[in-house]
């Protein structure tokens, strides 16, 4: 048997509750329904647990884990799971790089760290990876802040023999996955893309701080979607729809003798779910790389990632 | 340099106008646009020359063929191609086996006989394929009826060095296509799916045919979705739709947490066309295959059809 | 104070289900959400008791109120309401005409009989508008067979100062509501409606009974949109949409200059409750009319009905 | 007989050309496909004379006014009209308030001038106005600008007998109309909105301006809308979609015993069509109050009018 994967978080967002939640439906009822992998180098997805936990947000911060996974901003509903409190008591975050020390220290027994902040905070995010160093437990970087993207900083992990695993995360089903199949389809079959627009809408926190720098976000999805063809609608952040994602996509393609084909899709997630059940295949590559002493970036989690080492940064 | 395949067919339904529009169309602008394959075995998509059709409608029989691509039912639309006349006479399709004599007289000269007339009478696909074989052509039967998945007229058409190609055309870029790589797509990146179903509404003379026997259609489909949570609605032959095909699907599944996932897609096709993009690909295949005296069946054709030899009829 | 309505009601299908929960769950939570009128006639949404049931299949008869309109087939969901056991027991519906005496005998003490079983059975409509007559209470037929459209049966209800409100329930919120709205809308405005189509799907007992017989439906349905512009597909029957019926609507048409407008519309409801926020009102209707003394039909219902009396039958 | 009316216009944009345009098309046609109002006081919608327009960009200043309205950013399509030279040479535009006397000049002849200018420059609207009070000619403004709003303004059409349309135009079928058509549906039939959105997608020039200050624009619409639980998603400027706007519209909320109810909605226009259409209406509106002597403004354009006189600037 195994041991379960001993993981601390960094960020008690709608992820983090997705995830927590999850963990718990699936460890209580035995379900797999909407598991990418129920067993993945040996481990569940119940195998998991979440040992420390770090945020910022004074509504967080001292409380219990399984309660300050419910405190706002966080709209991510409350799944059907059994959420005895946890005993891990929500710490304060780092502020400024003095506190290292105190991160490392409660790092100790976790095998890794999962940092799930937001997005935009590279200094922070390093300053983790350096308390993950010191603790000698294995990083995984969901964010788009370049961490094993940075050459020195991986060649440090792989010297000492820690996972580093990132950056930015891809969703397990979300806009991107659709629209790309799709374009892809119609190559495939002969199509001539006229052209495709896709516009994205949501109500989580992540999503109203994207929209205020969505520029850079836009153009690399554009990247990402390969043809200029493609638009992108600004990202619309709506309230109402708390931890949904809504993406509407539209496809003009010509067929044979120049006809018209049209494809409209409407796809509608809850973003935080996508995240997690990324997170859980990502967390157990990097627990099973610490057991067996393989340092640095792992190859296996490249499918699962935006910006593995090598993209450009 | 290649010379020119020498087409005879059967039918001059939408699908036929379709076909010799789209070559015309090809032919005179050199686009490629919406082409799968723009050169096949050295065959251009314009290289195709229709030296013969058959037809039992009043208003076809008698007509040129470029005029006759226009009469009722027929309501493919009128591309922007350059139809002079064509020179080709549609003449009187079998309308009883004693007739194949005079049918295999007027197929000489041909290389390929395509056979595109409505589903549901075997016995009239069969004649023609005696006529054939009678005349030393290669056949492609585009309809559900068991030709290619007859073994004895398979194995004539081998010993006689002919091809023969079926059965059942797949379209370029129909509902069920969509539909498979979605149902795909979500199972691929772990989301278990909950329901789904399909609505297809047309206009077309097909369509309505369709409608009337619309339950084996149904059974065969479901299969080929390959899950028992996927329901069809009932055709619907509206005939303002004219020849597009537009259709509705819907996939509701669930996600990590199972958290639910849905996705609604409107799909708006001229099913001519996706008949059309198809053919083209075959004669070529038979048309090669006749030329190097590979009789029988050519597995390059399998991507196509829905019913290829082997398949239970 | 007014007296709560006394109703007894003939079929215990997923309408009776709908009406019946959602009357606790307003009566339990003080709610207003998604009621029409709140207060009709001085008579409030709770004020409704179910006093007698009648339903034929053995699943139902005998089994409290509160239990048997969850029995198969009926798929309406279980609301968030307390339901205590009624304390009323399902009967045996009537089978043949020589048991009116029996129902008559059970109706004694209702107000209303709210007449909530399959359409398309009009000789045992007649019994239960017999027995109502003999036992004193108004009727409501909310099915498709003609009750208050027979002159006879209507003359003798007005010449008894007793109620017969009918035929054909018109749903609350439902395709032809939408529909219509957005037809007169385009006309309002001046364009021109080029064609127009709508799909049905549903899962209920009820669909699957339309299904069977729908060409009738179809024309009428037709007719009352006013336009053979307008197209309707097959009823489709999934019985995995249980009892939602969702609704496609396409709307093709021109404005200035000819150029095209297009409309696609999905609509996805609770079709039963579509039923019971009718029903709730013409109780409410009935039961202020019977106090009064007002006989025979009130045109107060006329705008919850498909065909009042006057209606060609 | 009834005078042709005389315009002059100022603006050569994509709302210009579907106006000259359109009146082409259906004076030559005789249709009326998508016209709302074939004849208005005595005035069909080919009675219309364009004798003078004003622009300002290099590639419609002296041009034809027939070749003008194809100059880019114009993108709306040719229509199937025949449109030989107009005989109407496109003036430079008024720059500074200095010029007033040459466009009074040129506008000696007119009846009518529509102001079809961008929103946003409200000194150079009411130059505009000024010349049409010197030149005795009625005004119509069709922007944002309040000039028919501005009280000391419009006393002095008044006084001069000459009418004052505006302001800014309502379409004759835009996303508002369809959005609030359903919610009022929804109200009437005692449906509770739960929230809704709306998001705009769109080619033209004119969209990309108003992307660029869409704030105010969204806010004015969400009062329009008339409830804080309506949400709009920002403007999407997406150049492939040319002069066509494309609208998604949710709608959620609770029918009876609080079950669901959701409408997605999907609106495709030529959004310049929706303006002419209006603006057909507007002119001969000003034309026949002129030839009458009513100055000032005319109660029968409110309804074409998102701001008319008393709305607050």
């Amino acid at each position: 048997m195994i041991n379960n994967a001993r993981v601390a978080v960094v960020g008690v967002g709608n992820n983090t509750s997705a995830l927590v939640q999850g963990i718990n439906l699936y460890r209580s009822t035995g379900s797999l329904v909407g598991v990418h992998q129920p067993r993945l180098n040996g481990l569940g997805v119940g195998d998991i647990d979440l040992v420390a936990a770090f945020a910022l947000s004074e509504g967080k911060v001292g409380k219990d884990l399984h309660h300050a996974i419910f405190a706002p901003p966080n709209n991510f509903p409350r799944l059907d799971a059994d959420l005895a409190p946890s005993g891990v008591n929500v710490q304060r975050g780092l502020t400024d790089s003095t506190e290292i020390q105190r991160v490392t220290e409660a790092l100790r027994g976790s095998e890794v760290l999962l940092y799930s902040a937001p997005s935009g905070r590279p200094d922070t995010a390093r300053a983790y990876a350096e308390a993950a160093l010191l603790a000698g437990v294995a990083f995984v970087n969901t964010t788009a802040d370049p961490i094993a993207r940075d050459s020195s900083l991986l060649k440090r992990f792989e010297q000492a023999g820690l996972p580093l695993i990132g950056d930015d995360l891809a969703s397990q089903f979300g806009t991107s996955v659709v629209h790309k199949a799709l374009l892809h389809l119609l190559q495939e079959r002969g199509l001539t893309l006229v052209s495709s627009y896709q516009v994205n809408l949501g109500g989580t926190e992540d999503f109203r701080n994207l929209t205020e720098n969505s520029n850079g976000k836009k153009r690399s999805k554009m990247n990402a979607l390969g043809s200029d063809k493609v638009e992108l609608a600004p990202l619309g952040y709506l309230p109402h729809l708390k931890s949904h994602k809504v993406a509407h996509i539209n496809i003009e393609a010509q067929g044979w003798g120049e006809t018209a084909v049209s494809l409209d899709i409407r796809l509608k997630v809850h973003d935080p779910s996508g995240a997690a059940g990324v997170n859980i295949d990502l967390i157990r590559t990097a627990v099973t790389a610490l057991r067996s002493g393989r340092g640095g970036y792992t190859a296996e989690a490249t499918r699962h990632l935006k910006s593995p080492p090598g993209t450009p940064v």
